[in-house]
């Protein structure tokens, strides 16, 4: 397997099979389970005939015990050339491209070549696409294809060697990494990376006026909150036009109109499209409506199931430690940690399949649209999960703790059937005003940290777990039978790589960005009461976006590099906690700035008109300040646009060229351009003159109007004449006075 | 003068004057003041040589006594059609047109003829674009030309018969009279009246729906103030996706981004617009920033301003209506209105001064960004003068009204200077809580009535006392002088309309938004006070979209029928005034809607932080709602939107044609196209096999790899013999186990 150990080691030149893809495009991890075996026969003689018969070369190795590996490349270049000049040539027509394609392909393609991410997403276009459209319509794991286990890129070994070597001896990432990882891996992940080191950078700045707030101003500071407020719009102002111009600069602006189809989606009646003239595909959007409509109760079921466990846990805990004082408090106290530990996961995979289920029942048309309804849901539920015991803990615990905690005697009574004597020491109850910062810290510190280890060392853990299991499976399969079929020495150790690629698990962007969002409102709604939570993500950041790097190129499939022209719904969540922060960010600091604090060194006197009026107030401020910060930045020029903007213009003015030739497409731009006719002024008198005495029928009021002065010298002579007379008639008048 | 007798009189037959403009284009006013005379005949020379110069043909008639007015009409058909083409290439070459204007002009100019509309505004950009830019320089009222004082077109009298008598048989403007409108006055205006459309054809429901809350549910209705509010935001989101359709079918989408330059823009520097290459004038957005900074203390001295006026108004009435009972009181009441209508007037003059000063510092590139900004600030302007009493009578008078009253004792102190025995007769005061009923009846009902007539029928009036001093003026004048000139007998009745029409105010449409936007907010705003607010403007509206054509038409200058894509700054205050209708709505049914009124028959019990909470509810859930309401009408496919598309996409079939001929272009679209070379399969195993063969290394582990297994047939013999080997050692296995 390639570890991180291999792919450092000094000795990697002498590891052929991480220097060499063998020019493999694709490689279809087919499945054998014996007991179908004459299935999976029929199936496998397929595949290759559709393969083979949209023009791609394979070769057939063993896999595992009960696998093919089956390798795929593009049979031809030309093939290839002419699979990217059709999709750039659709890419214009949809508007995607500014310039059309060159006629002639082969000056075109040394203009603009191929990129590796462009190459591995048409070929898996081919691969997967249905057969009416051109493709060999295999899709893994369904239908027909159930026995395709997956189609996987091989990952460049000696890119990403180079890529993490080059990040890890750097603080920021640079546009040129992000270009390179856009090269390997395509848009989609390109702007996850591309966020990430927007985000970081802007990190710095909380970071540090976040040190400076922790020295001086301390917790709650009202200064704090507004000036994170305002962070928190800039950045997000500033990335949506950094997205835009990214997507510019990238060629992929307005992509997410041209979209994959999704082979599950249910159409009730064809049509014609009315721009292209395409049959499409149609399911009534009211129809849809209705069906996202049940996305309020989802929202509510999560509240309400979500909810009620970190309720439960929440009391049990302050009743464990804060109450109760009886035996077993030691091992008591970790009971709500148990608890959440064992039931969260439990309910939130089942609330996630439901939000899957409900997606599907929502029956989109594109892969895009279905994920992003699909990551909307899962919103909700991390939204739950991450920010309400911190909710119950300020707006809850702090203010109502008093009033709420005897009701915790609920347990008391269930503690007292567990003692011997029926009686369970207690204690007075306190409100623990520390709480609060503790929660903050454990979720900004310690969570990100155990996070890391579970998303970084686990599956490496099992996956070397599972591969122990399945050599001892093999050996013991293979002490009878010798295979027939030997890998070819020069091959072997390559063909070993890909097994361990075969093996791995598929990379998802989202559970990447879900992280980066959640700690995102961290920031913007807590990190008043915490004011270092800002230097805090700015080290785990820095770690995150190399442990990403290295997740994608050693313990994942190389990723299909799919194209994206932002980072989609993630960018409303985005601005909803930032709009969010604005209103905890108010009540945080009203109820917890305040001098005059209660004989039990709590927030005291809060009045609910004032707390409100300050949460309304804040509101309205950070409404205002989006506004303008909207404004500004909208005003700005972007490269991006701007390029896009000429590269639009050059194009008309070619066409223009093509019309009317040189010349004339020149002057067209500026201001004298006179249309393919040029006209004198001598022309226009002669005109004139001819008009004046061509009409035969010169009685006509309209012709008599514009006959009696012929030329500019008549008007002027017969307009001296007016005026002279209204200044003599003028002069008289005042004679006259 | 054509008055409204004379446009519908029968005798119009017999009046040529307004059947005939003598294929005038423009007529310019050209003013003598005699103490100048010899300059204004320089000037003159210079008019008629620069008119003429740029192709127009003059003619030269008296104007009143101390004018002359030019008449000017394009020399020739050639010329206007070239115009006409190098504005429609410059507009697809910034992308307004999405197709390419046709090289072959004869037959270009019968698919596309030019419109009224169209035609002027060249003329019009002729008579006014710098010379350097090809124009002849013209610019009213300025610099060398500050003798001309106005160049306007000449209306089309049959057409403004046609149009009024068409508006009022019918209920409905329909989308034929706009465009109608648009076809003569240009889409900027054509914009107001569609507007007005949309927003008349809204106002049913309110208007429907009031009337039977009015009967049913009565004031402060809870479930009026929810359904006005949802009201307002689908009226608001729909009139964003019609602008952007109506743009599109008029071709005039994006026009906003061409736009008509500024001549009293100072630049700083000069530097090439990187997109066209055009040399272009640069002021620094950021100096100008700074410089819109100055918004905000204009905003603050507009509310110190007009509020202290209305507030001192306002305790003034209060004393004297529902406190003082002295003597005078029956004249005294008049005290607060007559000092609104002096002061008033005299300050939202000074002020909108002070706005227009501060437009010009802020020194815009263009006249449409002026506009906006003018009229932003106007927009603080109103807000305060139309708005305010009734917030102060809502949120001041009746919650603090028992409380702030004894303070008016100083008017108290004041009254008894005034009176002989030093003792003013004052009654016990109550908080009347039928106030703020009728004011808004007042400002709804009465003073749309007050307005309409100052409107409408005052201009009239005072024109026509206008009329008759200058006739005498000019009766002493031509006393002793009879001209020398006379006027031909065939043109006299036209050139005296003409005179007359020379007399009349410039349309600003400016006007006519605000009024509409003012009055959308009093029912967004405070409707809930009095439901029948919609029926009133319902009555009103028709009656005001009459008037305003007849204004345009009877007495207004014909305008220049400028372009727009939107009705611009006026979206931006809709959207304001529907969402702050979301809290005062929330606030005042909160207030007032309680039955549990206090021993005065007022409300009672208002707790503060109720109050907020409901505030802050209400708005969360309109702004939810417009989030759902915007999803759902951004769903839905408009036509408008669907034809630019679809223009778009054949445009560039169109030139995939040009490069590919027809078959290629045909299927491009679709999904198998091909490129311009066609690769059979048979080719494709062809290449294949000599790539086999001609590698001259084949030692290469590359080539080695592929060439195990050649085609498809030897790929399926290999893998199926993998196959029974993978079978066989796991039956192997389970037999050993």
């Amino acid at each position: 397997m390639a570890t991180l150990r291999s792919l450092y080691s000094s000795d990697h030149a002498d590891r052929p099979e991480f220097n060499t893809n063998f020019n493999v495009d694709y490689v279809v991890h087919y499945q054998i389970p014996p007991k179908e075996a004459a299935k999976a026969e029929a199936g496998f003689v397929q595949l290759v005939e559709a393969l083979t018969g949209v023009g791609l070369a394979t070769e057939v190795r063993r896999g595992d015990d009960s696998s093919l590996l089956i390798f795929v490349k593009i049979a031809s270049e030309d093939l290839l050339k002419q699979q990217v000049y059709r999709y750039r040539v659709q890419d214009w027509l949809y508007g995607v491209r500014t310039t059309a394609p060159n006629k002639d392909i082969s000056s075109y393609f040394e203009d603009e070549p191929v990129i590796e991410a462009e190459k591995l997403r048409l070929v898996y276009l081919l691969i997967t696409k249905p057969r009416n459209e051109g493709g060999a319509g295999v899709t893994p794991k369904t239908g027909q294809w159930k026995f395709v286990k997956s189609v996987f890129p091989l990952h460049n070994h000696a890119f990403n060697r180079q890529l993490i070597k080059q990040l890890s001896t750097k603080y920021f990432i640079e546009e040129s990494d992000i270009n390179d990882i856009r090269d390997k891996f395509g848009e989609k992940i390109a702007f996850y990376f591309a966020f990430m080191q927007a985000y970081f950078s802007f990190l710095v700045f909380p970071a540090a006026f976040g040190f400076g707030a922790w020295l001086i101003l301390g917790q709650f500071s009202l200064v704090y909150a507004a000036v994170n407020c305002l962070w928190s719009v800039v950045f997000f102002e500033y990335w949506k036009k950094k997205e835009v111009d990214l997507a510019v600069q990238w060629g992929v602006r307005g992509v997410s109109r041209i979209q994959l189809p999704r082979t599950q989606f249910h159409f009730e009646r064809e049509t014609q499209d009315p721009v292209t003239g395409e049959i499409i595909k149609v399911y009534p959007p009211l129809k849809r409506l209705q069906r996202q409509l049940l996305q309020v109760p989802f929202a509510l079921v999560c509240l309400l199931v979500l909810g009620s466990l970190i309720i439960s846990c929440f009391s049990i805990e302050i009743f464990i430690s804060e109450v109760y004082n009886g035996p077993f408090k030691q091992y008591l106290v970790f009971l709500p940690t148990v608890l959440l530990t064992v039931f969260m996961p439990a309910l939130t995979t089942i609330l996630t399949n439901l939000a899957e289920k409900l997606t599907v029942l929502e029956n989109y048309e594109t892969h895009d649209s279905h994920q992003a309804a699909f990551v909307q849901k899962m919103f909700v539920i991390n939204f739950i999960t991450s920010y309400l015991p911190i909710i119950l803990t300020a707006f809850v615990y702090v203010p109502f703790g008093k009033v709420l905690v005897p009701y915790l005697d609920v347990f008391h009574v269930t503690a007292q059937h567990f003692t011997k004597d029926g009686k369970v020491a207690i204690q007075p109850f306190e409100v623990n005003p520390d709480r609060l910062k503790k929660q903050i810290i454990y979720f900004t510190v310690t969570a990100q940290v155990v996070n890391f280890l579970l998303e970084g060392i686990v599956p490496i853990l099992k996956r070397k777990a599972f591969k122990a299991v399945k050599e001892v499976q093999s050996d013991m399969t293979h002490k009878n039978v010798q295979p027939q079929h030997k890998d070819h020495e020069e091959e072997a150790a390559f063909l070993q790589r890909v097994r361990n690629e075969a093996e791995l698990d598929e990379y998802d962007v989202t559970v990447d960005y879900r992280e980066m969002i959640v700690q995102f409102g961290y920031l913007s709604l807590f990190s008043v009461i915490w004011p270092l939570t800002g230097c805090s993500f700015l080290v785990n950041n820095w770690i995150e976006a190399r442990s990403d790097v290295m997740k994608i190129a050693i313990s994942s499939q190389r990723p299909i590099p799919w194209r994206a022209d932002s980072i989609g719904p993630w960018l409303t969540s985005l601005g909803f906690l930032s709009w969010l922060g604005s209103l905890t960010s108010a009540a945080i600091v009203f109820m917890f700035n305040r001098d005059p604090y209660g004989p039990d060194g709590l927030p005291a006197n809060i009045k609910g008109w004032a707390l409100l009026l300050s949460i309304l107030l804040s509101e309205h401020l950070y409404l205002l300040i989006q506004f303008v910060v909207r404004y500004v930045i909208g005003n700005m020029d972007s490269p991006g646009l701007q390029k896009e903007r000429a590269e639009r213009f050059a194009m008309r003015k070619l066409h223009l060229q093509e019309i009317f030739g040189e010349d004339l497409a020149e002057s067209a731009a500026g201001a004298n351009f006179a249309g393919p006719e040029k006209i004198t002024r001598e022309a226009l008198e002669e005109e004139a003159r001819r008009g004046s005495v061509s009409g035969s029928r010169l009685e006509a009021p309209e012709q008599l109007f514009w006959q009696r002065q012929r030329g500019a010298a008549e008007t002027i002579q017969i307009g001296r004449g007016y005026m002279s007379e209204a200044v003599d008639a003028a002069a008289n008048k005042t004679k006259d006075q």
